[in-house]
């Protein structure tokens, strides 16, 4: 049995305590949150004060905003215990130094209301030793079936990638919806082909997942769409047309 | 029965033959195309004559280039037919006033060797006439299970919609793939994000949707993201954060 403290209960939190008690193998001692939240049935698990999170779990996961880990795991009433972030961007040595510092960062959006099935979000894993790396490995694949070891050089890519690939992408959704609401058309519309696009990629490098007037060079329908557009859409469409171009000049050279 | 001539067998004109000849009401008379395709074992089917093409059939779907609309569907050697194109952005017009017009546009990203469920597929179809309206809407309704009457102007929203969707979605894809190389990182490990990103979107609206840095104004770590860029990726970077914050601003307001 592998014991476990969850400090912090937003998206992340909350995803990581739900598919903990999901887990024979892994027991959740505590949860430090700020008020007891409606979830968890056992309220005796919860502590709204830092200086009484138990001192005898095997690691402490601290899901809380990147530029509150030091402060947070500053608080800590113990010494030398394995204490984690779950950060995509803060690095390994984020965390105070009074305990033995780590990694275990799960790569995926989670908003509170949405279930997640964490079998196939890749966790990446970074330790100050190995035994302790080992043990996050562990609790890793109890949970999924992707766990890398991940530095913190590597991980600060990855979570920049994560941005375009989640946050940027919904930003377009978003501008679409805007485009498609002029029109008094229903974003659902858009949906297939949304989905498609995001399964594309599982089959076809994003390379020759490329279709459209910017990969064609077909101008007479580029001009035609910044003519259907607000600046402020026109000028994102300005810059991944560009974006898209150079690629195909770098192709034919 | 329905008979159908596809002009054309390019992305969208190959897998409207594979959806045709696998419905039983519709039936394909012949296909138009350069050379006889491959996977078109009935040669008899295939002319490679524009002129040679026959003059009963009850639509004629020009799926070609939007540039060449016109210039195909003027070189057709009947005259008072239904000839439909399926482009997204091309309008009612484009096509030779010698026949009938309509559209027939699949709203959806073709790649010849990636299989599609059409029963997904919005098929937004226009018409000159009723009755050919009519018709299109059948055809529509027997392939897929959203099909709309969409006009020309509409049509031409959509479709600048499903590029920012669809080819600018993309090119996040492929610049989070440079980024992930640098490091010698697999493009694999964002799947589970990619998917979940586009699946998310069924549920929520983007803008409930969206988390991430801009999202929460985290100045630091955006900081931080910038630093890891090349020029090029930083111009996206910085005009899609600026897209995300200025939502902020007026919800706040």
């Amino acid at each position: 049995m592998i014991t476990v403290v969850i400090i912090g209960f937003g998206n992340v939190g909350s995803h990581l305590y739900r598919v903990f008690e999901a887990t024979p193998d892994i027991e959740i001692l505590q949860v430090y949150a700020r008020s007891i939240p409606m979830e968890i049935i056992d309220a005796k698990k919860v502590t709204t004060n830092i200086k009484d999170i138990v001192d005898h779990a095997d690691v402490y996961i601290a899901a809380v905003p990147d530029d509150t880990i030091n402060a947070v795991t500053s608080q800590l009433d113990f010494t030398n215990k394995l204490v984690v972030h779950t950060s995509g961007s803060a690095s390994l040595k984020s965390g105070s130094d009074t305990n033995r510092r780590g990694v275990f960062y799960p790569l995926q959006t989670f908003s509170k209301n949405k279930e997640i099935n964490f079998k196939e979000i890749p966790i990446c894993v970074e330790a100050e030793n190995e035994e302790d790396l080992s043990l996050l490995i562990n609790i890793g694949r109890h949970i999924s079936e992707k766990v890398h070891v991940i530095n913190s050089i590597e991980r600060a890519k990855i979570h920049v990638a994560a941005v375009f690939v989640n946050n940027f992408v919904n930003e377009l959704y978003h501008i679409s919806e805007d485009i498609l609401k002029e029109q008094q058309l229903d974003f659902s519309l858009l949906t297939p082909l949304i989905k498609e696009t995001a399964q594309k990629i599982e089959q076809l490098t994003p390379a020759l997942a490329q279709t459209g007037p910017a990969k064609r060079g077909d101008k007479k329908t580029m001009l035609r769409h910044q003519g259907l557009l607000t600046q402020q859409q026109q000028e994102v469409y300005h810059l991944l047309t560009k974006s898209i171009q150079k690629r195909n000049i770098s192709q034919d050279e």
